[in-house]
This record gives structure tokens, sequence and C-alpha cells, in this order.
């Protein structure tokens, strides 16, 4: 049964720690920095590998899976890319008993170890495109750790692909970054704000970084998938060369993209509530608690939920019955809304009387009597769908409601303490920087949602919110995660 | 297209190599002892994962995420388990740029991790049983390395459960020992041994190990899965009790059970031949290929060709076309033998006439003509489970024709040369020991399966193959990999 939780409003991290301990989702463990991902928190996890991995086969990607450790000598072959990275790895330096003549990393990314290997499968343009997918455990060792958002280990996929022209090799980053936006909206319930990185919050080794950005409900940002024009540097860096349609010697053009468990976390800050894991249903292993009041004939109300179980299964509504009388019904409920259950059926003997339940949704409580009838199975349905759709909006309406046009330094300081906050910046590294030490905010993406950008008038141009100076356009900035 | 595979007579390792290389199953990376499990060979490893992910679900099992990582200390809490893990692990010793305080090894196993977890969550028999499943990657310290079947580091699945008594624990050891049992023989169509381990040949922590082993085609033994019963070993280690039905305090019982990528070795050494892969239907992830003879009307043949597909894909049967211009049809039959696809249908113009087309089986090159009509994809499927079902009789067959039973020592030394030997052993480590010396066999199993045991007498009593000593029962001698 849950141990209290923390209220949001009285303090939001120690709400989001209480949670993700009480709903048994994750666990520090005794390695630093490292967590275990428990089966609640693993459940959602694998709807969520089943849904991406069923979305990267259908844009034509395979998977493979590459070494997770990496010579130190490949690491450095990127110039930005080791800088990027080298001083947040783990560095195994002996193995079976001896000294290593060279150490190994463990992969923080897996760009390097796989160029090494397209060098050796690319000699034509006749091989590519090259469109592969890993899904693996990735480390980078982080000073302060938070379940789920930023752990030294954490799992992962990373999409790499090799392309014959600079043409093809942006089409595959917006169509990745579109994958992630479709998998947040349609599946987590999540909106995104779709765009670039500035350069300063770019991939290491990347010409350019497209990201999808959540507000959380504290206001502050999430970056939730990423997608990387990687150019030609990967290439050039392991020498990987084909022979064009033309018959010239070129280096090939590379992406890579990733989404992580991190999602998991996002998950959790967009939606739960102060009694627990709010999941949409469509990442929900279990979108169905049947609770059966056992009085009088207990047998024929058992008898009844497993009935009603089973027709909800066999319609593809993942149902489960928890009839133990260990546990008393209020206890129950309790339970089942700090797992996050979607949808809880009420029946008891005079429900059954008179053929008919009491549904509970998990999102906003609200309990409707649906009647045991041909169409309960459809009902249910609905009733998922609408959750589905309720969080989508709450969570739209709650970003919209937090997101102001910042015109005045005062506005803006303002506005990053409650969420996110669109103005004006005149383009350059040196104001980016001097925001983000005053104020801890930082630029979370150049939207290139036409929807978006026209909502904001985005194109717009100004005077830069910090500097003063003339500026073409506006961006998002917010504090992140 | 397929560089040339050295035969299975002339050099069977060699042949090995070549067949994974062609085949673009796996590949050697730049990393010692690593490989780089290609497209090909990952997509049967997800098929495989599959099948099992549904069977452990089927009985009771959720999937979680431990740390890769392991402190020392921890490795080092079960005497036997450090002594047979500690010389081959991997150790990382440096991490953000700083010196460790205490070494991290990269997991070889994960029970010391794990048991590290259930110590805080098991308090009570109420916590028990736990059903735990893990995927993940392992790293064991390769001298000598061969793909799939030994590589430095490889992928697997780890069960680990804990239970309230130890009847229960060995349950759910044989339960696990059965389904790999099953896996093998309905999926990968490869008879397998059930049994017990010697004592110097189980795993190091266990009290009892039980495998399944399997004949590969040069006669040698392959261990395709194993199931340990714990004992309150690693429950001891980290002093890990509860509190019993009865009130009392006791320690927890425990079980682990895997299986590797090693598997996808097994299965092209049990079923393949000199021209590539052979797959078994039920893990091929493309089980169809439709071959258009572009003769004619091009697009007429095409457009049947698709047509054919789309109606066994609906029918749920994996199907594929191959109509490109740029190889000929005899390079696009060799090159799907080499990948291993099961069916080949081959459809020109004269077979749309005459309503019918070609189809070729993998197993037995064996073509047969199949009508264009209402009961093909019927007759598709039968043939898919034909091949599946042939492919297992097949290996069986083999098995029982490269199994002898010895009863003299020259018997015995020419038998593990050939295949597995059945034969009477004294139950002593010593001369297990000097059998292993003196002929690189080992014993494989003590096999527990009643129908096995039978049809070798295994149960008669007799004397020990080599020393002579009295001899309560037969135990599988073979060379393994």
């Amino acid at each position: 049964m849950a141990d209290k939780i923390t209220s949001r409003q009285q303090d939001y991290s120690q709400w989001y720690i209480d949670l993700v301990r009480s709903a048994k989702l994750a666990d520090y463990s005794d390695v630093r920095g490292c967590m275990v991902i428990r089966p609640n928190g693993y459940a959602i996890w694998e709807k969520m590998q089943a849904a991406l991995d069923g979305m990267f086969k259908e844009t034509g990607h395979v998977n493979a899976y590459f070494p997770m450790f990496i010579p130190e000598s490949f690491i450095a072959k990127e110039a930005e890319h080791i800088e990027g990275f080298a001083p947040e790895c783990a560095v195994v330096t002996h193995g079976g008993g001896e000294e290593l003549a060279e150490k190994l990393y463990v992969r923080p990314t897996s760009e390097t170890i796989i160029w090494s290997s397209y060098k050796k499968w690319i000699q034509s343009y006749r091989d590519l495109p090259l469109l592969i997918n890993q899904w693996a455990n990735v480390v980078r060792w982080e000073m302060r750790t938070r379940l789920f958002l930023r752990t030294t280990e954490f799992l992962w996929q990373e999409g790499h692909t090799a392309h014959a022209d600079p043409e093809e090799a942006q089409e595959e980053v917006i169509r990745m970054i579109n994958v992630y936006r479709t998998f947040a909206e349609e599946y987590m319930a999540m909106p995104v704000i779709v765009g670039k990185k500035s350069e300063s919050e770019k991939f290491a080794g990347a010409d350019a970084t497209y990201c999808i950005e959540a507000m959380m409900q504290d206001g502050k940002a999430l970056q939730a998938g990423t997608s990387h024009n990687l150019g030609q540097n990967f290439a050039k860096a392991f020498d990987c060369q084909f022979q064009t349609k033309e018959g010239v010697l070129d280096y090939v053009w590379a992406t890579s993209w990733g989404v992580s468990t991190r999602l998991i976390g996002a998950l959790i800050m967009a939606h739960s509530d102060d009694k627990g894991l709010v999941l949409p249903p469509k990442l929900a292993s279990r979108q169905v608690v049947i609770i059966p009041i056992l009085k009088g004939d207990k047998e024929e109300v058992r008898a009844h939920a497993r009935f009603i179980a089973k027709a909800l299964n066999k319609h593809g509504i993942s149902t489960f019955v928890d009839d133990s009388e260990n546990n008393s019904p209020g206890w129950k409920f309790a339970e089942y809304e700090l797992q996050g259950i979607p949808v809880r059926i009420e029946l008891g003997p005079r429900d059954i009387a008179e053929g008919k339940c009491i549904v509970a949704r998990r999102d906003t409580f609200e309990k409707t009597e649906v009647l045991l009838d041909a169409e309960m199975t459809e009902n249910i349905e609905e009733i998922l769908n609408n959750i589905q759709q309720n969080l989508y909006e709450r969570a739209l309406q709650f970003r919209q409601d937090n997101t102001v046009e910042a015109t005045t330094w005062e506005e803006f300081k303002a506005g990053v303490e409650k969420g996110f906050v669109i103005a004006h910046w005149d383009g350059t590294d040196e104001t980016e920087a001097l925001i983000k030490e005053e104020t801890k905010a930082t630029i979370r993406v150049m939207p290139t949602d036409e929807e978006y950008r026209k909502q904001y008038n985005m194109d717009e141009p100004g005077t830069c919110i910090r500097s003063g100076n003339p500026a073409t356009q506006k961006v998002v900035f917010a504090k992140a995660y």
C-alpha cells in the first residue's frame, strides 16, 4: 500500500520521488547513480518500446546490436564528440584479470563504434541508405541524479542511418523527430514542441539537432527526444567513403536519433497527481481493474467479475480482477489509483441485480454507471479513448496557460519561474549564456512547426529580450530537467 | 551475394564462420572479443525474444532492469560465485574523470546486484514469490571467441526468482528448464536432452544446475539453456530473510535461469547447410520470398506476385517480393537460400497462365507446383509447418545416429570423436576430470527425462567406463562448444 505521497504543491520534487517509490516504478540501487527499474516501471517501458519499434519498422528501419565497449581511440576520432562525452564516461581498464592495452569506454552513445562498422559495410551507393536502430543501455556519469530523468545508466534506443546525399539525411532527421512527436502526442498524450536546438544545446558532433520539448506540471521543460543531422562528420572521422551513382568518391551522410527511459519520467511528470500515477490507456499494461464488492453470494459476484474481465480481454482491453479478501475495497481503490490503472470497475451484488456496474476514471475520478449489456465492452473502450484524449487536452491547456510572451526582462524573469517564455533572441551564444546565468533558463527549442510559429508570431522581428539588439525571431525559453 | 562458403565436410569451423559472415548475421567488431549482431542476425534474436518473453509471462513472470555495474564487494559476498566469475570480468576503475573508490564489475550475471535489491523488497512470505526476468547484455572476458557461441559481450535473459520454501523453488527450476525445452524443440526445431549438470559443471553459487543440451552437426554438444537451484546461498550472502507464515525468520530460496544469443549459434549449427542458413519457419522474420520471373508482360507478373504476397501476409505468413531487375532469378535463388528464407515461390508468365506457381523448400530443396487458388495460403502454411516438423525430425534422427552406448574405453574414445556417448560413470570428480583430460569430452548432462532414460537404460547399474569402479547410472558424454 501507498506510503504517503507529498503533494505537488508542497514540494514537487519530493512528490515525484515519493510517487516513483510508492508506485514501485523504480528504486535507487547500491551503485552510485544507477537505478533499478522495477516491474511496474519496466512494463511502461515495454509498452513504449513496442509502439516505437513498430513505428521504426514502418519507416523502414531494422534493429541490430553493437558492442557497448568503445576503444578510447574511437571516441577521440570526432573532435567535438570526445570533448562532449569523454568527461562523463565510465572507463574499463582491466579485463580477464589483466590491465588492458587500450582503455575501453562504456558507450555514452554509439556513433563511433557504429561508424567503425559502417565503414566496412558501405562501399557504394547501392549499400545506402543504411537504416539501423539499436535498443541498448548507455552510461553517462552523472553527479546529480534523479530516477528516470537523469541516471548514470539508462536504457534507450539509438537510430543510426547512413545516406548518399544531404537532402535524404535531412529528410530522415525530420521524419524521425516527427515519429517521436507522434509517439509523444498519441501514446504518451503529451503535447510537444518540435524544433531545432541552438548551437550551444546541440549534440556533440552534430551539424544540427532537432528535438521535442514537453512541459511538466511544474512548468519546467523536458527534452523528450532528439534527432541529429550529423552531416559528414562521423564519416570523415572514420574515413567512410562510398562510390556515388556518378562514380566519384564521397563521404557518407549521417543521422542519429534517440529516446530513453527518461520518457517514463516525462510521462509521470506530465499527468500524475497527488494520489499517484496517471497513465494514458495506450501505455498501460493493465487498463482496467475490476474490484468485486464481496457481499452476499461472493462466488456469484466473483463469477460475474471474471466474466466481464474475460469479455473485455477478448475485446483487447487488458483487464484483471482483484478479488482477494485480505484487503478492503477502499484499500484497493487507493492502491490502483496509485498504480495508475486508467479505469476501475466496482461490482457488487446490488449492481449485478440491477444489471450495471460503477466505472471510475483515474484521470478525473468521475464515476458513471455502465450497463452490463452487449455494448459494455464498447462503452469501456470509449471511456479509455476519452481518458487518452482528455489527458492530452489537459496537458495542452496547461502548457498554453503557462506559456507567456515576454516583451520586458521583468516579464521574462517572472515567466521562466512559472513555465515557458516566448521571447526575441538576438541569435548570439553570449546572450544565451547570459540569460542562463541570470535566470537558469535556456533556449529549449526554436520551433519548426508552422502552427506553433503562427500561434506565437515567432517570425516577427523585434529586439532581443536581454541584449536589446535586433532579433529576427522569437524562441522558447524555460528552465529544464 | 554470397562469398563462397567452405563446405561442412571440408572444415566445419570455417563453414560456420563463412556462413555467419556471408549471411550477414554477425561480424567481429574492432573491440577484442565483441561482436556486432547485424540486422539479419538480430531479427532471429527478436523472434526468439518474442516467443520466450511470451512463455515467461504465461508462467507468471514480469520483466525489470537492474544496473549493469556491480560493486566489487557484492561479487565477493558469495564465495563460489566470486571464484567462478571474478577472473573473467571487465572492471571499471574510472568514472566521470575520476578514479572510483570502489571498482565496478560489468555484470557477468546479476545474482548479486539483484539480491541486494531483493533484500529490500522482501520482508514477509506475502512478498513471495518474486518472479522477475531481465533482458540484458553481460560481459565475460573470453580468450578464444566464436561469433554467437562465445563472445566477451553477449545478450541474454536472466530470470531471478525468490521463494518461501525449497519445494517451490525446485518446481520453478524444473518449470523453467521445461520452458526452454519447449522453446528449443517447438521453435528452434532442435531436440534437446533435459537433465542435471555434474558438480564440476554446475553454476558457481548453485546447489544444482539443470540444462538442455543439443547436438550440433559435427556431433559436438552445445549447452542451450540452464536453470539453477540456488538454495539459500544468495539470500545468506545478502542477509535476505523473511517472516514465514508461521512467524519465524528464514532465508529466502532462490532460482535463476537464462538463455543467450548463443542460441543463434546453436540454431545455425543445428540446421544450416553448405548453401547457407536454414531457419525454422517459426523463427524466420521473413518466411516466404516470391521471385517473379520477369518475362513477357512484366507488370502483370509483378501484380500477381504482389497479390499473392498480400494474401499470404494477411494470412499471417510473412512474405516479400523481390522484383528487382538488377539481379537474375538465379542470383536471387542463391541469395535467399543463403539467408535461410524457408520457402521460395517462383512465378513466371507461363505459371500464371496455367494458374500455378513453383514452391521450393529451403530444407530439402524439393520443388512442388501449387495452384493459385483459394487454398493456396493454406497450402503454403502446410508446407511451412512441414518444414518446421522436418527440421526437428532430421535433427533428432541425426542425434540418434550419432549417439553410441559405450561399454569399452575404445568405444568411448571413438564415440566422442563422432557424437554423444552414453556410458557408466562412477560419480567421482576425479574420473570426470581424467576423462576430460584424456578425451576432451565432458559430462554434458545427467538426463532427467524419463523417456530418454529408458531409451538408453540409464538407470542400469554397471562399471565405470574409465575407472572400472561400480557405477549406479549412465550419463551423457561429449565434446562441447
